[in-house]
């Protein structure tokens, strides 16, 4: 499993993806899932990946050997390039899938794709193990894939695309916490990427490991103001009001009766 | 789906479930997944469902209506109660998994069971589809069945067996609240029931709607609360040292000098 989180906002993308793999328990190893595509002044596109990942390291190879890669550096818009990416999924798709199948193996992959080419604005696509893709909207304005449910809560609270892309970074990274907390098949190194809208160029990428100073900060300020905050919290009273007592509770003499 | 979650602590049980039952996202209903068993001053008993409601509706009927349900009474250990849910689940099995399989349904419940019966401590179980089950130990004080996933992080932060019950009760209805707030098919009313040990009796039970003041006091603040600790901790700072920009960058002359 893995987990990966990108989100528009009107300043530019944020992108933070974990490095762990794993097929069981027992065969665990860690693997980059961020791959940056840049050109100076011309195009910035990061590719994130979830799933299987023999699927998904011959996707990027697809990518960045064959004729698909002129599409990379040659596209004026990012949905050509999703497009490209499908088309390197069906590709891996034609090759394995039947072979997976018969040894009841799932063919399982997701990307996040987004970034920047000139002449176009930000743009960032969920792209499925079909190959076929959505993009963000106004109303939905990030993507997960991979172990998405631990991490939602707190963006689903603090998102908004007017925020800041460093706000927005440390929501991602404390999204990214929560998983690691829950989830052992989530871990570290980070990848995390800031992009500037109209940058062009990679200024603001961090790799976190476990020695980062600021991503340990904010884990544990966070847990610790979660524990306050918690604690601040009333405890219910019983002798309220509001307490009701209706629910239909079994006992053995009313279960006879009924029985009867 | 549905979301419950018990915890065991020193000082009794907190138990807590959902009511929202969907096939599909145009079937929705509204259905009590907990059920509570009686018998002042000899044992109090709890179950709560999950997974498909037909099975367990009919697994709850077995246990009330038939052989089954004198075991429920008269029991000496939560344990053999366990068995005679796992007994239930079996029956059903046997009753409805050939068509169910031919149809393409899974068969797919679990529950939870906990309470106490005179001359025990209090015991929690979770019983899986297959009708197996597992207990609580010192080092795993909470089981969820459901969708557990958004609540999880709340309670891996908060949780420990020396909490007083209603402090509990109060970190189970924030793990309820995230999830009620990230996936639709988790519904309002809630039962929430605190069982005191050695108390053999309900005494705090309560059914919440979405007009009960204490849980929609607690759910607003704890949302400003994580809004004011989140804004407290630090933005990442890209000129500090902890900062590198080691990842391998894909671009076109790299690439290019790599194909030749």
């Amino acid at each position: 499993m893995t987990y990966c989180i990108a989100i528009k906002l009107d300043d530019g993308l944020v992108f933070l993806s974990d490095s762990r793999t794993n097929a069981g328990v027992d065969d665990v190893s860690t693997y980059r899932k961020m791959t940056i595509f840049n050109e100076n002044y011309d195009r910035s596109v990061v590719l994130m990946s979830s799933g299987n990942l023999a699927i998904s390291q011959s996707i990027r190879q697809i990518l960045i050997q064959k004729k698909q890669a002129s599409t990379i550096w040659k596209a004026t818009s990012l949905f050509d390039i999703a497009e490209t990416v499908g088309e390197a999924i069906k590709e891996v798709y034609k090759r394995d899938s039947s072979t997976m199948n018969d040894l009841g193996v799932d063919f399982n992959c997701s990307f996040i794709l987004g970034g920047q080419i000139q002449k176009e604005h930000c743009r960032l696509f969920k792209i499925y193990s079909a190959g076929n893709f959505i993009e963000t909207d106004t109303e939905c304005n990030y993507f997960q894939i991979g172990e998405s449910k631990y991490g939602k809560p707190i963006l689903d609270r603090v998102l908004n695309s007017d925020m800041d892309l460093d706000v927005a970074a440390k929501c991602a990274l404390l999204s990214m916490d929560s998983t690691l907390k829950s989830n052992i098949s989530v871990g570290l190194p980070l990848d995390l990427l800031v992009y500037k809208k109209n940058d062009f160029m990679i200024n603001n990428y961090l790799s976190i490991s476990d020695k980062n100073s600021y991503f340990n900060e904010i884990r544990t300020s966070w847990s610790s103001y979660l524990r306050d905050a918690f604690d601040q919290l009333p405890d219910i009273n019983w002798s309220n009001p509001t307490v009701n007592h209706s629910h239909e509770i079994y006992n053995k003499q009313l279960l006879q009766k009924k029985l009867k």
